[in-house]
């Protein structure tokens, strides 16, 4: 791959071109009639002669191109499917990362349904590609749901309508042909991007303000936007995100990739649902970013009262006869006890023990609903979840634990905790 | 909207600018920067003055203009927030439809939440606005499921990874300038394709060969793939639709379109799905279109011996104890019985009278499994599928029905189906 040319922006493709060369190579005649240099990955699993197969060539990886270094001929022919493919993926990904290393790659694509959108997909959601890099997965799988293939990346999911399966129609190069112009005019912005030495995309150029995480839930949201709008006034950049599982995914993932200078992390409710088995979990990883890039954090325990799950039935029995709120026919929250308050606090603790942080407690309510007269209003629960972090905590309770008497939306309490967060933020600073 | 200019292309912008405003606005300017004239259509559904809501003007539609003509602002102010957004989205549409009837729109996007995505989706997906019209939506839903705001359509479908909500930050200056770069490049590309006066997108005109559309699913394939490869060979173009629900919907649509001049839809399973409660229904207009555009269709009972369901414990009870067969860990399906499948022989004759039509009926099998030998294999049910067809057809059977002593997937029984849709569409051309 070593005469990639410069001047030209350049598109990876990647596919098993046994069943699918007819869409692949129309879609690079496509990308490069539009300017684009393109590189194209066969990733075909069938089984291989010793010979290279297929051609090969500066703009064309031939599956055993695609393999090299990783596995012989023979060890790959030994293979099951799931395995011959995860040798594939991994042997792109080696190529590919490679290239956008070296910065001559400026967009992906892949093109078909289940199993090479699990592929391109698995390809895109890697770190190597950070949010802002351009990467367009078209799919026949728009029937179903689309969640697990696009995880917390930016990867643009686009509609085949038709079947990509090697026999190109009308529709399908009508879909192709507009995806290549918006795969061509992304590449070429990114390279531009590229060229201005903004190798994050611009991301961290684009403003010179520090950077401030936070995560909102419905139900902390007059909180949270006014943190917003008193960061704003302090001259930080605030950044919102859902705490809906893949939200605070997304937040840890782009804390990892350098964007972050502080975290204000008020909607910790995703360690509830991880705890519980609610359908909003962010995963084990939740509340590990801001430590790893030693950024401070001001924790609060935002919505902690609540585990969310789909429609009622879809409630699980040990938790029918509990307190439950119907959100609405979609959405149905489990109220927290107080055992599991206990060791959410704890839990809590032990994930940002080390790091720079301090947690922000509502002794009045941490939701909308868990406040004076609300349906999710228990204060023996809310007691247990101060307890956990205090016995959590120990002697460093009085370093790292301030408990205030406001409700979480209060204006005040929202003043606090930016407050606070602007106080580890300074303390952090080198003295100029 | 009177001077719309029509040197450059123009992007409709479709959205609540009270509380997404700044997202609005930049867009508007990227889009500007790139070289696209843009109009803005505010469908804020709060309370409005008598006086004409926020500023109006060539490219900015105020929510009294979106509303004109449609409800006075009395009656507005009266409607619930649901109707509201009902009341909005259908001037929206009026607007947009008009703009687009006239040439003078050339792609739509959207910003948002669940509230947003759920309006401008509706909007993308009204026949107006043609598959291969350019359609994105920048969303914070792609943690869910996005498959019912896509519909059949080709909505593009972009992860916002932040909030969208007034308020900008890195992240979302990003991910919009992306998101601009790609729907400035479909515009331009879409007039274009106007300007050479191809007003369904170029479809037709890319290809003078008469279009079939194909239906298959994994169990037909074989029978699916060899029609493709003969039709080819005769001349027509074959487009495939994976008989999964929104792939039965998208083929009634783009027939309705008049993108096709034959059907041959071997696979009619998704009527299974819709009579039993199956996941993969195509809804009850399925089988409508061929017979509304008086076009020709050559019919088979592709994989009726089975309806579709999600992983084993999501069967309903009441089919617990039928015959299953556990596709993969996700799918099951139900062996149809002899009374539904002459229900299903009943439905199917009542959907296509009136039209041209053939039925050719393998009589030694339907699908992959309900073969000799195989895990679907039962020769009652399948002759009461026969019979509720033959009963149904009453004394048209003999013109109509074409049982044949054959397996689906046998190569011969593709030949005859080609051959039979040929003979059909010969049939119906005007002589020369």
């Amino acid at each position: 791959m070593g005469t990639v040319e410069q001047a030209r922006c350049c598109v990876g493709l990647v596919g098993p071109l046994d069943v699918k060369r007819a869409e692949y190579e129309f879609a690079t005649r496509k990308l490069e009639e539009l300017g684009c240099h393109v590189v194209v990955l066969d990733v075909t699993t069938r089984d291989m002669d010793d010979d290279r197969q297929g051609h090969a060539s500066d703009t064309h990886c031939s599956p055993r191109q695609v393999l090299d270094e990783i596995i012989s001929t023979a060890s790959f022919n030994a293979l099951d499917r799931g395995e011959r493919t995860e040798a594939m993926r991994a042997g792109a990904l080696r190529i590919l990362g490679a290239l956008k290393h070296e910065g001559r790659l400026h967009a992906l694509a892949g093109f078909g349904g289940s199993q090479t959108t699990s592929l391109v997909t698995w390809i895109m959601r890697s770190a190597v590609f950070e949010i802002g890099f351009p990467k367009v997965a078209v799919t026949t799988m728009m029937a179903g749901d689309v969640a697990g293939y696009a995880g917390e990346t930016d990867i643009v999911f686009w509609p085949s309508i038709v079947d990509i399966s090697g026999r190109l129609n009308s529709i399908s190069e009508l879909i192709l042909t507009n995806t290549c112009h918006a795969v061509a005019a992304l590449a070429a912005s990114y390279q531009a991007r590229l060229r201005a030495s903004q190798p994050t995309g611009g991301v961290r150029q684009a403003s010179r303000k520090p950077h401030v995480a936070l995560t909102m839930f419905g139900l902390t949201t007059p909180c949270v936007n006014e943190c917003s709008r008193l960061l704003s006034e302090k001259g930080f950049e605030p950044v919102v995100f859902h705490a809906s599982g893949v939200g605070g995914r997304s937040m840890e993932r782009l804390i990892n990739e350098g964007l972050f200078d502080a975290v204000l992390d008020l909607t910790t409710t995703e360690l509830a649902d991880e705890q519980l088995g609610g359908v909003l979990s962010a995963g084990p990883s939740r509340l590990t970013a801001a430590h790893q890039k030693n950024i401070p954090q001001l924790i609060s325990v935002g919505a902690l009262d609540m585990c969310n799950f789909g429609s009622l039935d879809t409630v699980p029995g040990a938790f029918r006869e509990r307190k439950l709120h119907a959100h609405n026919e979609k959405v149905t929250l489990l109220r927290t006890n107080a055992e599991e308050n206990r060791q959410l606090g704890e839990v809590l603790v032990n994930k940002v023990k080390g790091s720079t942080f301090k947690i922000l407690f509502p002794t009045k309510g941490t939701s909308g609903i868990d406040i004076e007269g609300g349906s999710f209003e228990d204060k023996e629960a809310r007691g247990a979840l101060l307890d956990g972090i205090r016995s959590a905590l120990g002697d460093a309770s009085s370093e790292h634990l301030i408990p205030v008497d406001l409700h979480i939306n209060d204006a005040a309490f929202a003043a606090r905790a930016v407050d606070e967060l602007v106080s580890l933020y300074n303390s952090k600073q080198p003295e100029t």
